[in-house]
């Protein structure tokens, strides 16, 4: 059954097990006094949506029930719980981006300004919630849903989400500053929107990391202001050797110096790649910072922690996005500090939403393109 | 050639090469204008010191030429270059607390207020530098030599050195606050230091693992609140099963909860171990606090950056000592917050440096107690 | 009518308009899903409720309904909600402390770990709320009704509301440090808990300033390491001389620097009296923190910015209390570390609530004892 | 007798006493071995330097001996210590801008990374130093001699003095962020300075308010997104009622919220004045962030402590600029992102020395065009 055939107000793209998803009919939920209803307009697939349906499973998260994919997402406001305050600025038929991730409010992190890590958040397509942004209508507390000015476009919107995580990584976390040299490693999607973050708050140098030559050419259009493709690893290298070689060509190749001014302020790592893990933390000046963003396969990974000690360096972690996140992203692009506009490669109809899963599996769409986001568009 | 018969004014414990160390004649140093001459008192051995009468070396440190060791170090005053400030407190006779690092002064690292990462920084008992503290007198800029109450011991004085370390880790970069738990890996002498300053500084509880039960008897009579030694790997396990096992049964036997208050808010890793690396990443809340002083014997170290995103913590590499340190340090020995006399295990002369060199190495005296500190008597 | 004579369940101490207050009947409220109804016990008076018996409103808040009076109150829970998570750890019969004010949660300042500054917010005895704590049940949210330990009695419970405006100041924004120089203007009761506090978290020295003996010697018993009187302006002396000559009087008698190590590192400034705003920012050390937490009788006072620009001072207002205040409130007292017995100098059953207003008021007690706090029993 | 006429290789500006300066032979200033000698290229003239002219003193600084004028200077290394660390990048030829305040670097505000506050502090121009930069050579420690781009010429070089003040004020004490709205008291030098920075780090909106339409206009033009001119008090007001007035105009006339994005996050207080004071304070958001760095005629201003209270206001004092500003200023103006142009309206050659002060003064020059910076070359 496609999308099309559906009798329901409410197609829904639905999860039912590895490899299995369905078009269905769900009812237009209800919606509390403090809560939106919103039609949703763009989706944007992210590797999660795609980890699900291959696995069923994302670490501890395991799908147990039929789950609505999706969580990137922008669309018109269509009703107002009768308690929605003025402050959020909402009406029926204003244009918005849908911060999918719903906190308790009242434990230590919420009220401590850290809702990214509530024990008791409800995500999008996150079981055990059933519910996600691939269908028509989904239900938000009202400071969840972010007004976009009517500047920005609907694809914008949705990609509020994952630029709200490399606002989260570069600025909130990472505290870049003006006249920084950020170092990013990874060109998927976190890595290009960290570089973009980092280059719109006013990073001196943004030079990008990758094993993958196009991936840098187009972080070099986009983004970069400098690209470098680290060489293979000699048999006879162990890994602290070949990273730390690779930092120090990095640097001579770069004109980037050890320390003080020039050198690297801030890491991000977005790929997860052990390597790059190394030659972040070899590269970074004494008391950098470095913000691990990118989730690898395997939870452990070689760390060197002598530099950590004595360089006195920051690691953090990157978990989603949190107090203003979303605010300060929609700013960037609202002033032309941030173009989101590259980034989107692919573009499908609800009714072709298993295709739009599968070139982001495969990284190539139908066209032949590379995959850096697929957006999908909500059933009418 | 005992110290005792040299005929020299300044008799010098040092070093020449790989278990070679001399008693020698040095002469009396020369002081510059903005400097204070030290007649030393005590003296404390430390694992490095060790280290490079086994090895010559730590890491790039090689020792090139002869040097003087020791840098845990008491004095009195014995003379002032004529520019030094009245600022500091000295005149001859001063009772004082030496740190043994003098920055540049003039690299950015010094210049924000973090001087112990300054690249040109010139140690006690680190080559290429040939001087140290084990011998009658040394010069050090009047800044760092640091004045102590008269209720303060010198041997008290020379341990301000390793309670510094502590200082640092918990206080200055782990930000400790009052009510806050906290974990302390290794009991050996920072970690043990480390417990007493999160004690000083009000924490709530004050956890010590270690794989040794005398070192946790002895830290539960000091300044930890609870103890707990990890049992040993299941063969069956591998290293992230089993130190999350340990991290689970930390929490059920010392009744911590996962999260929020009571939850375990900043980590100190002073041992160096693998496990104690994983167990401390894995037991933090989300948001809390890992500070890695501990130096173990490899550079990289398997590391479980799942907890580090996921939690979204902050872990942060110490290194030495800087501004405001040794002033706290004073203050809380002074206050008697802080007390250093149990950790002081056995006492030499300084003809008998040797032996104590040697009890450090084997960790035991000729007494037959476990060591955890060594003092030296400088030469009279 | 008195309070014994209602038939109520709820009787209620209400005020109607400039000292018209009366016992009333009200209706036991209603608890929402994550509720709590408790049980008061005691109640503390504070100036700010006199303040409304007076003059029917502070600043812009004016009193338009009648309404039920008090706001720094313990008790016992009695009913909860369904959907009361587990994490609060309450329970029928449970003891707690009530923090009297809830915010909205989803604005800005709530959202970003501030929820004192929510506009939105509803406080116990501050109109256009007419519900106050000086009657027999009271609603809040579960995670404002904070359990207190066995060990602390609930007339503590009551004075944690106080308690907690000290730690916000002191802690939260004050941010003292172990080894501190604080100082601290008025020594009414929330200058005596800035003391206490301060003192529980490692302030070297505690400075009281107030212009009455007795609070002095109040302070020195209670938890300042030091007192000072200042002396009478001279006819001659303009405000800058006279406050100027008084700083350099303080640091003259109590032998403190200007600058560096022993100098005023922190200044809590609770009297709101011009004078020592004045003494305030001239007395503190370069780069020292100045908290005003005092609010006077005038909106505006004559402030030196001189002394701010030229030692770069920070000058924070403290409002109310915010996330994490109550838990360290509590906590300082669970472990012995603030005592607030010495602070309650009068006792009232709930039938003489007026009489506590009114010692309250004066400053006196029937009982010819200076008044610092009075509390008042819930009916039974 | 013209500077023209001297013999000397270093002919100096030298203030002798009130309106009393005259050019004078001054030897070639010898280096230390960590220092540098430069000749003077540019130099622009300060208030501060006019007020000294004026005055003999500013503050606790009176002149007691003949003082050589001018800090705000660019120049050419001519000659290195031996000592000079080639980190500094610093050679024969260098073209420069000179940070004018040597600190002591062993005080405690030294060492913590605020040297702006050390009390042993030697600035030029500043009683009792007698040196100054309006003359040929001029003497520093080689770092802070910095090194400007080809690209940045030498009168832009010498405005790095005024600019690292607004770095200073925006940048590192107030912490600007991008998408904050900043609001600027006072359109001379400094205001226009701190503007420019704000704009430079990405601040949505830099509102200017001043009494002068004029400046206004300028502001417009140059950083300024926003300008506001109040209108004048009404004889019935007082100061509170009118600044609220005119905050409240401003929020109105320029569509600013009180509270939330798009409210005033961050006031830059450039003129000393009282109602620009209450106004500032007045109009920011709740948390918001005041840096006071206008010093008015009067060490104490009426400040309105009600909002500091209730909003929570941090309050910052800036003194100078210190560790990193420079670097910034001097990156800023590389990357194009400060434009220093506009703002040198006057140019005179060292023998119109004279001129140039009497044009600061009466804030007009010769060519009836307002001054904002007039700028003397140094003696060839």
């Amino acid at each position: 059954m496609t999308a099309a055939e559906l009798k329901s107000d409410n197609p829904s793209f639905v999860l039912h097990g590895v490899e299995n998803v369905k078009f269905e009919d769900r009812p237009i939920p209800e919606i509390h006094s403090d809560q939106v209803l919103v039609q949703i307009s763009k989706t944007g697939i992210c590797g999660s949506d795609v980890h699900y349906l291959q696995h069923g499973k994302i670490g501890s998260f395991v799908l147990k029930e039929p789950m609505c994919l999706g969580h990137e997402s922008s669309g018109i406001v269509v009703k107002l719980g009768p308690d929605v305050k003025s402050d959020f600025g909402l009406e029926v038929g204003s244009r918005v981006a849908l911060e999918p991730g719903m906190c308790c409010r009242t434990c230590e992190s919420c009220k401590k300004g850290q809702y990214e890590l509530c024990p008791h958040m409800t995500f999008a397509a996150t079981p055990p919630y059933i519910y996600g942004t691939l269908c028509r209508y989904y239900v938000l507390p009202a400071d969840l849903v972010h007004r976009i000015p009517d500047s920005v476009s609907l694809e914008d919107g949705a990609m509020m989400e994952p630029l709200s995580v490399g606002v989260h990584s570069v600025h909130t976390l990472g505290q870049v500053q003006s006249d920084q040299v950020v170092i990013v490693f990874g060109a998927g999607p976190v890595g290009l929107l960290c570089m973009a973050v980092a280059k719109a708050l006013g990073a001196r140098r943004v030079i990008a990391v990758d094993i993958q030559k196009e991936r840098l050419d187009f972080a070099k259009q986009y983004a970069a202001t400098d690209v470098f493709l680290p060489g293979p690893k000699d048999a006879t290298e162990d890994l602290e050797v070949y990273t730390s070689r690779i930092a120090d060509e990095i640097r001579s190749t770069l004109n980037i110096p050890e320390r003080d001014k020039g050198a690297v302020d801030l890491a991000i790592e977005a790929s997860g790649a052990p390597t790059c893990v190394q030659i972040g933390l070899a590269i970074l000046k004494p008391a950098g910072t470095y913000v691990q963003v990118g989730m690898g396969a395997k939870m452990t990974l070689p760390v060197p922690l002598f530099h950590i000690i004595t360089k006195q360096l920051k690691v953090i972690g990157s978990f989603r996005y949190g107090a203003g996140d979303y605010p300060l992203a929609i700013s960037l692009v609202e002033r032309g500090l941030v173009d989101l506009k590259p980034l989107v490669t692919q573009r499908y109809e609800f009714d072709d939403a298993k295709e739009a899963f599968e070139a982001t599996k495969l990284g190539k769409g139908k066209d032949g393109k590379g995959v850096i986001k697929c957006i999908i568009n909500a059933p009418k």
